[in-house]
């Protein structure tokens, strides 16, 4: 099969034949239909110190991905043939305390598909069902592909009740618009979201048009919300930007009482005002991370199945796996939304 | 009356004699029985930046403290002579969304006693029903002029329950003290407390012998609170030190999945790698900053009448008003628990 | 003035002229705009058992009401001549456990407007500060006077997060009719609505389109339920009938881990079967009364302000406070909605 | 191997020769060390209508054991000869949306050991791993064969943090005494516990000398109650004895605002007045049923961890397995603690 392989310790990928992997006893094989390009991908692919430290080459990397049931491993209960399958990055261990008191996304001993284990830039891939989320049948591919980051952004977004509250959103990269729309759909009643980049706002203006769109290399946005709130500021803030003034002013124009969430991850230490910016104000703040197992996907699938959002639009370029480079390329510019690899 | 007074734009204070102040209509009158130094009356001492962008002299500080009402203003209710009453330092507006959704505390147009008003380092001061904890008849007036540290503890410490879980202190000053001595009466189940001051790590000694104590100077306290917890961590951080160590420790050795509360008051920005200590490991974090009105002040006293703990020795000296100066210069020296003063 | 009294221990009430009544030091007197007619109303009306309980004629009932200042106590900051004033019922002591720990709506010693003292079926009024909600300018005193019962439903409703659950309200009355529409604006993602009554069914018809509306003398509401829920049953049951049918099916239709509010009141004992429909199920049931001070009503203010329901509809019938026999009358035979009565 | 079975439609039990069971692929088989009689299996014994409608002889029954793992599944990781396992109840399908969302213990298709299949009164039994916790080596089986019901009492009594709090106990069968010990230990300020049966008291005096205990035949326990908490009524309220008398006094006695765990299962619909225990004192009531899969496990080992409870005086009786009838019969008479049986 065709696989999309990272085989050095240096910047690039390499398309390879290799053969079709056996499904281990608790794992099933699945022809991968869809797949997305997340951060993670472009960290390995560029080979910067995140890579560096955790990658061991070869490997096959990827793991946004969506696919059929081909083969079904010997200890496999409740899955067929051509079942669709959304797979979840996180490979739980089951067995510690974080697996086994709801919390499998934190797990002890956690391995991550496409990190640790072989990924789904691939024409099949073995996944463990402690990984598999099944989709309704008839559900497009493509959809499947990005429910993974989309549940990143739920989660960060419902760690507290989000409905009837003001929110800012910091970056609008692909989990950013998912936020932003996701947000919309649990009933926020007043969107703020921020970001520098031209491409990101026009998408984040056709994809939730009542949002209040900020530039802050036009305007200072601290201001703007304050203003807009009667000084107050928002009830919640989303950071999903990552970088060190998104995380400062999240923190910056949250109400006293408030709470924000960390979704974005930043690549180094950020200087954080705490007495003024959370200790006065009495702010919650929540790292977010992944996906609960299994609340979060049950979140993400009421909200596809309302049919109140549409979140395909969100994807804005599709490749064959062979074209990688441009994709990788492509993703790497911040010019686009949501890309995908078909294998 | 006798009065401890900023005068002017520099360090030091004044004993001045002053007339009695008249009670306004939702105000008593109380003649001061015990008051104690906090850290903002050595800010205020010392004139350091946060006493000049808050001060404006002259004016009569100190806010911790006790006495009895002697006088009471046209509009009060259910306050009679010589009930006991402790002081609440934060005077909440009444009519904010904060005030009137719980959260007094976090006022949006809060003053605080001794600092924005004239303060109890005197014989007699007037309070606004709004921040008096009547105290049951017979109580120690010093206990009573210690209620209100004792609370910023409390508030911090309950953020979520405490009870059967893990937990590490940073800083052990007069608040860490209580906070120590808090967490050991809501059952946690085991106690670390980090603080390099001999002094202070004596007191905690004698306070809750079965607590962990670290002395950082002596010993990596991340590694041997990560060795006491199989790799994994503690439950809860309390940060009371306001040190940007304190702070960058408490979120290293909180387990994947725990809570940190944010109490001590850093005096400038703090480095913090989000990423690995925060939301890799979904940790929360709760800005804690003095006590809810009226949960902490019940569940203080709570603590008080069980007899389960004596605050006591937490006090070390006792000093009488006109000391001002050896009373300041001690607590500024961390040789010290909690320094009374009675005017 | 005029004022609609109970005048003695007999069913029926009387229209009196009566001197306007002196504010209190901390009262406000208003001029009543509008007023509503509510259940308890219709109690003290047929004086029944629960008002023979309560009622101490001669006074003034009604406790539904908006008007302007009229007048200001002594002790009064922060009212206007002329400020718009919707009035909160329950008038708390200020001064119990529930009361400083923000449950001033089951204070432990609560006094009801309209029930224990003198109420707003009348030209004029006193209400004490602790119970104005002012209004915006401008507002509508007919929606002024409604505030009161739609913060009953949404009390109830808001006990835990409503967004993206399905929801059944047992009882269309005039507060299920606020129910159900405040479960459409807070977001939840099917609406089951039960009702015998063929007037209100129409009413919520018109309200919330998109509702499930069950007659259960047509068809067996639990069955219908369970089949739309592929067996579950809901996630939420609102039971505001007060009717023994309709607190067993409230019981009965919800899932497994999902919540009952309990807001209609039972005029006696309900047997339940509380292994099945309690304990098996781990059904965690809910009482609610009256109305949060103030975070219902900011929810409530929240509604309105958001554009997105207009409530008005629910306001079948207005009279003027001399028509009283003819709109309490129509209040008691369920064929009407919301009823105002104008002094 | 030895077995108890419920061989026929009728009362009583049968000791038989059978073949040692083999274990499916998921499952280990274990070597029974202790076993404790539930009040299920006196329902099963006695073949009232409660067995009747679930049990199918001839099975074997018992649920409540400790064994040492013989052999293991084709599919088992994690486990290995001579590990130690208390038995979890309540059978998981894994893939239901309470199984997924952390709620294994409600699952919409659960099965129950002991009821639904072959139970551990036996020599062996064969256990899905699902269903297996890991033991310390080294712990007594004796506390093994008691985890099970001790959870259930911890269930139940840790709904919402107990800490601090005043609780009123009604029932002191054996997991009335659990829940007991359990209060006391996640320290509860203040325990008043109910019971008629001088035995139960007998053994609750000795368990937790500092709890109130209260024999409502000899005294109105609602009355004593409410006079030791100056009227207001206990924080909580715990119902273990699922008798309508205690039902019914555990929400008479709860404090406005305050909650009540339903642990016990009645055996009959029960009339509660709804309007004036739970609606007007807003009372939350939640049911609770088994033990959170794995929450309560390690919440209930940490308590035996802790060493500050020894359950073991609450087992009372021990016979071999030969011996059932007596020990089945004494357990019926309530004149017994924990009951165990030998195989």
């Amino acid at each position: 099969m065709k696989a999309l392989m990272k085989t050095g310790s240096e910047p690039g990928a390499e398309l390879r034949e290799v053969a079709v992997p056996e499904p281990g006893p608790d794992e099933v094989l699945i022809r991968v239909k869809a797949t997305a390009i997340c951060g993670t991908d472009i960290h390995i692919y560029s080979w910067d110190q995140y890579a560096q430290e955790r990658i061991k080459p070869p490997m096959i990397f990827g793991h946004e991905g969506c696919g059929e049931v081909a083969r079904i491993g010997s200890r496999v209960r409740g899955y067929a043939i051509g079942d669709l399958i959304a797979v979840e990055t996180h490979i739980p261990c089951g067995e510690c305390f974080q697996c086994r008191t709801g919390s499998q996304h934190i797990c002890e001993r956690m391995a991550i598909i496409g990190v640790h284990t072989d990924g789904v830039f691939a024409e099949y891939a073995k996944i463990p069902t402690s990984c598999c989320w099944k989709l309704p049948q008839g559900t497009n591919p493509d959809l499947g592909a990005i429910l993974e980051p989309m549940g990143v952004a739920i989660n960060g977004l419902l760690k507290e009740d989000i409905n009837n509250k003001t929110v800012a959103i910091f970056g609008l990269g692909p989990i950013g618009q998912f936020g932003l729309a996701a947000a919309a759909f649990w009933g926020a009643s007043r969107i703020f979201a921020v970001e520098p980049n031209a491409y990101r706002l026009d998408m984040a203006r056709r994809l939730v048009p009542k949002a209040t769109l900020l530039n802050p290399s036009e305007r200072d946005e601290v201001k703007a919300i304050l203003e807009a709130t009667a000084g107050r500021g928002v009830d919640v803030s989303l950071e999903i930007s990552g970088d060190p003034h998104g995380v400062k002013r999240a923190f910056q124009v949250v109400r006293k009482g408030g709470r924000v969430s960390l979704i974005g991850l930043p690549s180094k230490p950020i200087e954080l005002d705490l007495t003024a910016d959370i200790i006065y104000k009495e702010v919650r703040a929540y790292g977010s991370t992944g996906r609960l197992m299994w609340k979060t996907w049950y979140d993400t699938q009421k909200l596809l199945d309302s049919g109140a959002f549409d979140p395909t639009p969100i994807i804005t370029h599709r490749f064959p796996l062979e074209k990688f480079d441009q994709a990788l390329n492509l993703a790497r510019s911040r010019q686009a939304g949501k890309i995908l690899l078909y294998p």
